[in-house]
């Protein structure tokens, strides 16, 4: 890996980023790489029922609470820079100075890839919106005209992160990430993550479940790689090699 | 590259190896990769036209032209083995066993990564076929009671190389393959087909334009590579990766 | 059907909730379902050829005779609550404020389920449109930090009723209803829509068309049950059950 | 549930049965349902490498081991039929005679519903003949004029158990089934499972996560119904219902 | 039209050719165009139903009753000619020898276009097989090492025609054809097919409601063209024009 | 071709009209139907990288450049009207406004035909957002009650010209048409184009290419028209047609 590779997540809320790819953020910060993590909410209004379920709850303190377990996930990760644009979430609002917001932050980590949310959740269109942002996001950021002087985009791979309920959203990945070597990290992360206990065991079950195919996929029943843990990932961009 | 590294072409007809991946072939055979190309038919029947509007003309005739036709190409691109089994075109015959011959060859090379047809193609049934073959003969090439005792095949990834008339086959490139370097080894097996003289500059023109997309997803506007001539290929399986 | 449940239908124009789900109303309705209609728009601009092509012709009296149509049906049909937010039409205005007040009739009605328009419709933007506004408001309606203290929707299933052209908006329904018993309550709703009498035969037919596929999916000529009249749905969210 | 309803399940391989649907098997069964299950080959060559990779070891001895097991399995879960045809696999043989064979068994059970594999399986095409092949069969099996007299066969839902790697596959299930109650005899199934070992704990964490699934869909963080593990399912056809 | 246009629709039973394309068949004829109907079977086995339920029905006396109605039909539509192979109903035998057979009439016919079924048809195998095996023979018929000495096909266009239950079998019209100058000839070709009489109305109903598409999309509320009955066909390849 | 007809071209920067549909209006310019380009904006950010890296560039001065090649482009190729919206670009603002001038272009010319951009672009969300614009304008523009008394447009097919990296886009093209007459206006129009050089060679390229897929599509190797350089398109609405 080059030196000064740099890597940015889009998450729309504050712990989609561990749940969804915790370990590709920790194996990378391991290998030298700067990962910022975006979080476009803090998902105040629609991921903190534990916390709405409390006397006397308001939005601030929601979003202090939630904040400081992203912080910690961060901390626990070795992420480069944690930026927090509190936009608003359930919706999350992309009106078009908030995406240029986004265009700064992607201009600034010029990342050498990013990854965001599913195409399309039908459960969570601030997913799915999100995802068409990063997008056009994207575009912006490659534009000469755009803040003359500043410097352009290249084209960095986009991956879609895993989705809660994959065959609902269409998402089908292709790219299969060994995170043995960080698993304790990203259990870790997600332990941070104190009102969504119920989901601590899912993620560690699925991340045993993608180990699986993880293995079929680089060997099968003669000689596939060890595996314990993996995260998957779809590319929206092809790839562009020198060998098959 | 690891310094065994084997691959197997599967083309339905003579020529198929040539147009859709003569580079990819060249390019590992340079590296030092054993590139076997499997021609399940020699194209007589149904891509032979010049060929049968010569008076007298008859299928043992056309077969020979054929096969003459692909040695030289494989010759030109060093190819380090090419069976030609016969099978018949138009259609082709896949009773179970000619599966098997396909199987036995697929065992022997053990290729790390294999290319053959698109999934769909309404024009012509055979290239679809064979892509449906492929597929089962990996399945029975992976079976430990498949000729007990002989080395069962891994996971290697399958690389469908790039239909006429892409749209309508549902073919979807994710893999562009610089093949600049060994594109006048593309050029001299293209000139090997006498018969199909119109496709020559089709396909020099179909390299230049996959030259372009290589270009524009490894960083476009703002440091793309250069790139003059490419490949494009679409995987059918996922990827297992250490690093993004 | 347990006592009280009640249904809530999103109609993008005045008319829509007739042509399209008016059997599913009626036979809701007498099973003792309370059925809330929540109908966008009156359908002013784009729906209303006929009032227009009179002299003197204002929006207002459009919006008048249009709400006097629909007020007719949903007598005939039983509908517990017919409600018009009047959010204009060609296109519709989903600015946030109106998604709000489509939040609030979801949280008040607290449907067991609910039924909107298909999510692909090239020849009528406002109608997939519709169906990507009730996704996002279902998804606002679920959120504990949404209007704290109101009682917040669980996870009702979302029916897309029956488009026009079906095929050309990617729509596949799923589900077949039996509305023969309560047929004559639709069609009476239908001549209520005295602008459109072009497509009273055509929905007519289009029912028992529906009755023939029913039959076909009951047990075909083996005893398929008998049906005069259907109506047909296409789910969005996977069904929880006990049985198959 | 009718009294005399009876269920039909067919799987490729011996163990399929086991890993994709045991739940719904025991829990019709334990609701008086007479189960059969039809086992196309005891994956003898494709799916027992474990016994292959012993000393002297013969076609027969495997297919006498997957037998056992299957029949262990099946005594398990309470099936009222097991029917093993030895079609042979990798691949699975579906001469006409073949088909016919399974065609008499779908009329003699007269199934309210079947279960089979997924549409689409690129490495395993066994999986994606034996769905295209039950699709023909139920077929004939509904035609007056295949042995005239017999009695013919309705039109029952054809479900798609869950594959390995369901995104690869295409399969988006649409019912979940809450299998908690019969968890116990589905676990003392896959444990007869004695050469696909590193597959029993695969199957228990993929029943818990279809459990959270069931949870999401049957009322999310409003009420949603608590459930342990659970089983999921593609419908091939619509519904027909007297009520949404 | 060209003065010697012919036309070939290949039918997997014999009534199909009616339901589905006989406006088409009876509007082309009109013009000038010599149609050939291409039965592969007569549907004795499946689908005549009616016939089975008489006492000491047999195989023979249902095709020739068959046969009947299908010369009947045609005769009332002006078909050219009217071919059975009599390949065996559910399933149709597709061996090559059969496939050969369809071949030579394709080439006997030299068709300016072809009709058949769809492509995916999961309640009946023999549609979407009949598919599949007129693709082949098109390419058969275009090789040039076929049969040499034959004229080769050219690129005949390929229309699918409508199935039943449309939205299930995946397929999407792109093509409207006005049958109202022939209508009352389809209606006397229905009224042939005397076992299947539960079906006349559908298909008058469905020309009708073809008839309001193809007013919809030939210019809508301004200007529409009148049509009273319609067909409508889904193209498989490309269209060459000289104007848009 | 009558008289009078009219067609419509919405392109979203200044060139993409010429790249994507050049040939489409020389060739009905000669036929004496009048074409209109609405470029909505000059692709002055986002498409003019090579002025931008000139010293004290500004945006009005990009525009002017960028409008006089657009100019230039629709002079060579006979436009009837060359219309700028310059509604920004990278992103294009579709504020209502905005689309209600599109809507007062659409009206005044009355269009015959329509061509824009793909549905899909993930490269391009300026371009997928245009389509999804003209969808919704062509539906305005279809109401009676929007501008009462102005003459409401009928039911234009819609043709989605050529993105760059089709199989990217999911762009199937079903509409070939035969520009060989106008090749040199089409090539001089892109010539006007001084920032993209890059780009001449490519496009000339795809016509040729796109001239061998017009030849396969009619007649193949047996008598496949000749054609040199051809454009494609798709379309989005059905054809309703009097003869096959």
């Amino acid at each position: 890996m080059p030196a000064d590779r740099t890597a940015l997540v889009i998450s729309a809320h504050a712990a989609d980023f561990v749940w969804r790819c915790a370990g590709a953020i920790a194996l990378h910060a391991d290998k030298g790489c700067d990962v910022t993590v975006l979080c476009l909410s803090f998902g105040e209004r629609g991921e903190s029922a534990r916390l709405w379920k409390q006397d006397g709850m308001t939005l601030d303190r929601v979003k202090d609470v939630r904040r400081g377990e992203a912080e910690a996930a961060a901390e626990a990760l070795g992420v480069h820079d944690l930026i927090c644009l509190d936009l608003g979430d359930y919706p999350l609002d992309f009106r078009r100075a908030n995406k240029e917001k986004i265009v700064d932050v992607i201009r600034k980590v010029q990342p050498a890839f990013m990854l965001t949310h599913s195409q399309y959740d039908p459960y969570n269109t601030d997913h799915m919106n999100t995802m068409q942002a990063v997008l056009e996001c994207r575009m912006i950021a490659q534009a000469w005209g755009h803040n003359p002087g500043e410097k352009v985009l290249g084209a960095p791979q986009l991956y879609l992160f895993e989705p809660h309920q994959t065959e609902q959203m269409g998402w089908k990945p292709d790219t299969f990430l060994d995170i043995t070597a960080v698993w304790s990290k990203k259990r870790a992360a997600i332990e941070c993550m104190q009102g969504q206990h119920h989901l601590w065991d899912y993620y560690t079950r699925l991340a045993q479940q993608r180990a699986n195919h993880f293995k079929r996929n680089s060997g099968g029943q003669s000689g596939g790689r060890d595996c314990l843990y993996a995260e998957a990932f779809q590319s929206v961009f092809p790839r562009t090699v020198d060998e098959l």
